[in-house]
């Protein structure tokens, strides 16, 4: 089951971060920027090279400290195809690093909608008579707003071919509480009830660590919130533009990011116990 | 102001109808997948040619009957980086055309994740010193889940580039209501909330016509209540996959979608008054 793996990559590590390469060319270090502007221009092309580069750089300093990244699908659609084929070759380097790949892309959208997204990032697409994989990531976020419907043909993808989900109920943003906190349905919200729908739609899908394919996404602002959700924490500037405080002009961003991720692995453990 | 630009079109063309680009390679007639598989095999390369003649082709028969066309991102991110670059090709002949754009992507994220979506969907990317335009619809869908922090980054593009916005409120699918249709705050629902949400954020950007930049989505699905909510009807399949029925292999492709089209669009001026 694919949250077993995750599960057994956080256990194996002690570690429970997810870097997000979240990548804008700003945070490229100057040297990789120079390299493909120079090659490409100052082009999409350019910028889509310059980010593939650091990602690689990134991951080959990171694999044996976190389990998993997670890809913000925006920063690479803001490149627009060139973006989106970098991140195809982002996804299978890392698959080939042994990461878990986590795309962050929080889909909400119904029936063949759905289906045709969740060929994309999870499953295969159909052309003639291939079965294509194509972004074909280990686990992709989604919105539930639009309830079953949106969530369901994930679902039958992930049980089919060994992915995951998680949903959205509780962000931790400063606007998620305008309608996630108002009180709705009997004495709950509408966050908990977004949560209560998530427990229903993934029930019987348990892997041996209890979790079901259907994962929520709940924020946790504050370390004492750990211990009472799933321990899976997201870092993405805070790993990934660790070298702009170091003074070094980039030049060390791997182990600038790999200090970062073991100060953040380390400073957790205080917090949660990994079991 | 772009809406304005849209409610012109519909009322030139009486017609409210958008036309769903949402194609499946299945979608597309025999001949002209053959002509693009023969040329670069039954691959997501392939598939890709053959939907991006197949929409053109649409778009060439329709241009005089629909105002706007709405391509689903799903069915382009289904072929990977091969469908973004067809999409891009897609949304800059449509302009070409003088039909409004709609992108369907019902993104819903928060801050610098909002951000960059809205660069390369509705805005610009910065590239070193340049300002690129990627995508460059004139509008798209989002899913204020989160709250306002996913719709301002938006907005803000909206009103420097004169583009808009339309924000999931009351979907039509089966499941809509799960979340959605639940008693919510005082005396409301959901949705009611979403829609009072959605008119805030927009507040203070009306146009000639009265509409803000962000628009509600508010799915109709029985004729008699189209008189209550903006006129805006989408029709995908019903278009595109018109050829379908008429017995003669797609050879008549643009003309079974024209016919369609008008059909709709007569059909639809029989119970509601465009002004």
């Amino acid at each position: 089951m694919s949250f077993d793996r995750l599960q057994e990559a956080i256990i194996a590590k002690k570690n429970p971060t997810v870097a997000g390469l979240d990548p804008k060319p700003e945070y490229v270090p100057a040297h990789i920027r120079k390299e493909c502007y120079d090659k490409y221009g100052e082009t999409l092309e350019g910028a889509a090279e310059a980010i593939y580069r650091f990602n690689c750089g990134l991951m080959d300093a990171l694999k044996d400290i976190v389990p998993a990244v997670k890809p913000q699908s925006a920063y690479y659609e803001r490149l627009g195809w060139r973006g989106m084929e970098v991140l195809e070759r982002t996804i299978r380097y890392a698959k080939e690093q042994g990461l878990y790949v986590i795309a962050d892309i929080k889909r909400g959208d119904i029936g063949s909608t759905a289906e045709a997204y969740s060929d994309g990032w999870l499953g295969k697409t159909k052309v003639g008579e291939q079965l294509l994989s194509v972004f074909d990531a280990d686990c992709v976020t989604l919105n539930g707003y639009m309830g079953a419907d949106s969530v369901n043909p994930f679902l039958k993808t992930c049980k089919e071919l060994d992915k995951c989900a998680f949903i959205l109920a509780k962000t931790s943003n400063p606007g998620s509480g305008e309608l996630q906190n108002v009180p709705a349905g009997e004495g709950d919200t509408v966050y908990g009830l977004m949560a209560d729908l998530i427990e229903k739609w993934g029930a019987g899908t348990e892997g041996k660590y209890g979790y079901t394919m259907a994962g929520a996404v709940a924020g946790a602002t504050h370390p004492d919130e750990l211990k009472q959700i799933r321990a899976l924490v997201n870092s993405s500037r805070g790993i990934i533009c660790a070298w702009q405080k170091t003074g070094k002009d980039g030049m060390d961003y791997q182990e600038a990011a790999r200090n970062a991720a073991i100060a953040m692995r380390d400073d957790i453990a205080r917090f949660t116990t990994i079991a």
